[in-house]
């Protein structure tokens, strides 16, 4: 697949989807019930300088031809301090379980940042991703004190060969550019777009999702904003508002687990890394809410980073930073929580059906459906 | 108060507590839904071997008078394979949220052994439990190969201290004895019992619950229970089969979050320890269900241990063992979840009205109000 | 032990130690070299704030009869800042091989804070110990904005059952207050003190030792100080200054290996949790100089704590403090290392040849040996 | 450059230094003095399976043309049980700076397996060859129960950009699968090869090291053997055997730390995973003997694997597996820890003087002032 043929048809997926979003209705909107204050946008975007881009790849249908397609696949750029600033952010990570990939984490763990652009793609793709990020790097910024360019990318992935042909290894390093220099704020694509595009959640179609919560004035007016990549859950289990919208709505699509979560928390709250690893940490109690059971085959995997105290990373220390006392951290974990949660129906309300490599099909989520079971449980909001 | 003041007591407590224990309702009585096939006992001692024993302090009403009461506290003994057996089992714990203490995982992260009971206490109390462990085990148990006795005893807390005179350091070392030699298997007492005495969960009164799972013969049969001493949680929050009791029979303890919930998980699959210490991570999907937000305060600390392998803890091997394959983990990983989520729901129907210190009272769950909320949504089970 | 059997002869031990504390040589006067600067005591109180006390326990002899004797243990108090304080320290630990106990450590890790002392003592003393510094904890400082005192306290421990009636439970409260309250700045009491009273290092007598470094100016003037609780090591193994002094000085105690050591680092360079687990880590670094492997029965558990933004951890913030960049650590990692070497050869050199239980001996690391062994391989600093 | 100016150059290279390998000293043969019995080949691969293979890039000369040269680098593929094999192997990995990538540690700690072999080399090469061995993978092995090829492999690396054109991404994937293809057993090239071409050790030239240890017939004859990529140290701190080599052979290369080292330790004991992180662990205990002191630019990664229980992996158990007890590591911990030190010094013996880019040259340890120094200090071995 050619540039041309992949990062345009991109392009113009991408202007499509823009020109959509006002009309494609999120959870909310149908009358879904979630607790707490989303932020304007009710994205990750929400929490200031946070830029997020996706490059989607679709081509072809029919028989999977190793290398040819059909290809459902992309990768998707979150961006902290946005596109012009090369400046690290306080990040922390949790595993709820390991079967995944997130590179990039030992050095996070280890020094108490995030350096660079949070990269999400599919499995057999984090590679080229995760190179593709050092070239550009070298390209766009200058080097380090010693005059050299030292990364350590931040890739992860979940697995779309269920509908796309994920061993042609299709994701290139211009695809890589495309979604970090289209990367912006404002609304962001949810569903079927960038790392998402072939994905699956609770036996649904899934991919993108995001929201946010903004705390009361008296716990700060911060922000926490989270974006998932969802390709994970048994449709028995799927849990909705507490409503059990998987056994009402049933429906089977394999039986080997291979799904996954990746989250990003983005807050503006001033937080220290320990801290952060602990918003990480809570992201799996919004799973829990949604009724994920993380199998033995899923990648979830948390990360959680803070926009404040912009220079901290700066090697000439001593830093004069900021912290939020742990006593200050409950409506932050409650933040986070309700905007997983809310993230990951975001995802599966946004995802359209999809048909691809040999005609395998995943449904979407009906959305009159779902109205009516909530209904049935009392719990439909409007 | 004196030996005979306080396990006379107690032990008329816990007969009073077995008479009883037929009559008083559990979650599923009142019509509560949950997923999955309990054991016979819907128990931690449904894992055969395993043994629980509970020693109930409650004496004084009234103004608090450090030193003397009232008291409303206790200790809980898990015995993984029972009071006649010595031998260790595999072992894996997880922290949820850290603000709390369970003594010996240090060494059970490193070695993968648990040796030893399990005790719960409160918080104040954890260091003389700790020591009584060893002096029972130095009079109970034969020295090691060097003639020596080595003990690095487990022992977790939660804190009773709006109920109970915590800082009067009640509990003794006869509490401890009385609570070891005294465990068995059967039906378990919940609410406040042990450990568990003066708990609060969801603000209302809390304790002890347990539950279990049975799977499936084509997963081999298993069994897997829990344990929790369920001290945590904010009434807004409080979900039960994802209906928010919490809002429909709102109420309100303290401002402050002094809470926190110990869970123990059992089983007879044959697990390794990493394998176990990914049953303990499951723990938090099923807080994750009943609304659980691990708040700061809240020290979340799961242990989960294997019967399976005996003799495996021996210095003279190598040993032969059995282990399941991680594909064979699902339904383990599920029912830790539905165990975990019941069990909270057990505590908080099994416990009742409780006045302690400065009168402070902290009120059940009333089973009537539950049952018509479940109603009002559509998931009362009969 | 009455109080005054036990006390008292502590304090008389302590005063006569003081009076010779200006006479014993440590490791340096013996020529023994080490790289870099230390302060001016070459202690852990060489960082300003930190005091240590210690209670030493040594009565009777011959055959051992539990509960009675003989007795060489005690109880070693470090308070990062001093006995009139009760405001917490940044910390953060690591374990190098778990076989051993220190309890508060799930809170250290969590909150990124360590509040109140660090203690020291023998196994199976953990217990009464931790309750010990709650109850002292109730009588000396204010309880907090909720009218309550919490409390997880940080009780390390290593085993010195082959000199001590380790199963006569002798240490006391009243041992642990007096540790507590006879803390203090200036020079450390070495060897047969303290939690380090009955210990054996490399099966030469060990017990309690400090170090400290100071960095160059450059570097910010910053002081790193270790005391370690030695009780780990063959007699093979052991290197000093690179040279092989255990095999040229041969010996053996035992053959289990029930060894351990417990490092608390303390420094008053500004470093976040996150930095001083780093810390904590380096200790490793220092034993691998010794000797250490770090045996299967050792319990090598280290803690790092700084002295710098006081007032951090209160539950009104947000708070400013000062963090080092990454980059600036290096010459910090180096002096931790240093340290450890020093303090566990200062550990060595300052033990004397003790008799416990059964007539067991263990001998002091001769002086003018060690000197004939450096000057055998030109490593003989004067 | 193409696939014919890089491989077959680089098995010019190979079958070069095999027709050396026999002539070049290793420190043995220099008179190091080491503690225990190594195995026959005092490498890696006496642990019977085991293979290594290096793909070796050399080129160019002069002035930093980037993207075209000088190249200096590489990459080396360690194959746990060979290469017609795609069992996986129980595994455990430790980081002691995390300055560093080794991709797929998440699943690794999650399972305890290793799927795949471990790949080492520069740091902007790590995600082409991450892809390339999916793609290997792909085209040699069958897809798994699903017919699917999934894959998370394990990549480390370590910085040679002083030396090579690091940002040419001079690696491809073809050099991926010749030192997958060309991985043997024998003994195994050490120095300026593989992922270690470039590598700078001390501040001499460094790369790939290795050694190993037989355990005596009563610890059950098992072999340890380690290799390391090393990448790491300051010039004075080098310790050989103890002696202070690094002050007596003073020298410089560059101010800034952006060393490393990734050591792989395999045994044919009978390990469990947690079994086999702590000899990960122990790594560190070799380094600091060396004198290293993992400053804060260091990526210091460490994986351990056991050959034993082939079939562990299979998704249908239960599985008999066989384990040796804990207190049966000690000889074990102590192996890991003399054969990390030796393998050290066999790469900084092996690797010869080189000159990379813009001319910048890296001189090798001198043999002759080597046992110079060790005579000095009364430590050379014959």
């Amino acid at each position: 697949m050619s540039m041309r043929a992949s990062v345009l048809p991109a392009l113009l997926i991408s202007l499509a989807a823009l020109a959509l979003a006002q009309s494609k209705p999120r959870a909310r909107d149908l009358g879904v019930p979630f607790d707490g204050n989303p932020g304007p946008l009710n994205a990750i975007t929400d929490v200031k300088g946070v830029e997020v881009g996706h490059t989607t790849l679709i081509s072809g249908e029919g028989p999977l031809k190793a290398g040819i397609g059909p290809v459902r696949t992309g990768v998707t750029a979150i961006l902290p301090r946005g596109n012009h600033s090369d400046d690290s952010v306080f990040a922390g990570w949790f595993t709820l379980n390991g079967n995944g990939e997130m590179t990039g984490t030992t050095w996070i763990e280890e020094s108490g940042f995030l350096d660079g652009p949070v990269m999400i793609t599919n499995t057999h793709s984090v590679g080229v991703v995760r190179d593709a990020v050092i070239a550009w790097s070298v390209r766009h910024s200058p080097p380090d004190a010693n005059g050299e360019w030292w990364s350590l990318p931040v890739v992860a992935e979940t697995w779309d060969g269920y509908l796309n042909d994920v061993n042609g290894f299709h994701v290139k390093p211009e695809h890589v550019f495309h979604a970090l220099e289209t990367a912006r704020s404002g609304s962001v694509e949810e569903g079927n777009v960038g790392g998402g595009t072939g994905m699956i959640c609770y036996e649904f179609k899934g991919g993108i999702g995001t929201a946010s919560r903004v705390l009361d004035a008296k716990y700060g007016s911060y922000t926490v904003g989270v974006l998932a990549q969802c390709n994970y859950g048994r449709r028995s289990q799927l849990h909705i508002a507490g409503v059990p919208v998987g056994r009402e709505i049933p429906g089977h699509v394999y039986d080997d687990d291979v799904g996954s979560i990746i989250a990003v928390v983005a807050t503006d709250a001033p937080l220290l890394p320990t801290q952060l690893k602990r918003l990480a940490r809570r992201v799996s109690l919004g799973l829990g809410r949604d009724g994920g059971y993380s199998g033995n085959g899923s990648g979830d995997i948390f990360l959680a980073f803070s926009t404040a105290n912009p220079g901290a990373v700066d090697p000439k220390g001593p830093h004069q930073i900021t912290m939020l006392a742990n006593e200050q951290l409950d409506p932050i974990f409650l933040a986070t929580i309700e905007a997983t949660e809310e993230a990951v129906v975001n995802a599966l309300v946004a995802a359209e059906t999809m048909t691809g490599i040999d005609n395998h099909t995943v449904t979407a989520l009906p959305h009159d459906r779902l109205r009516e079971v909530l209904q049935k449980y009392n719990r439909l909001a409007k």
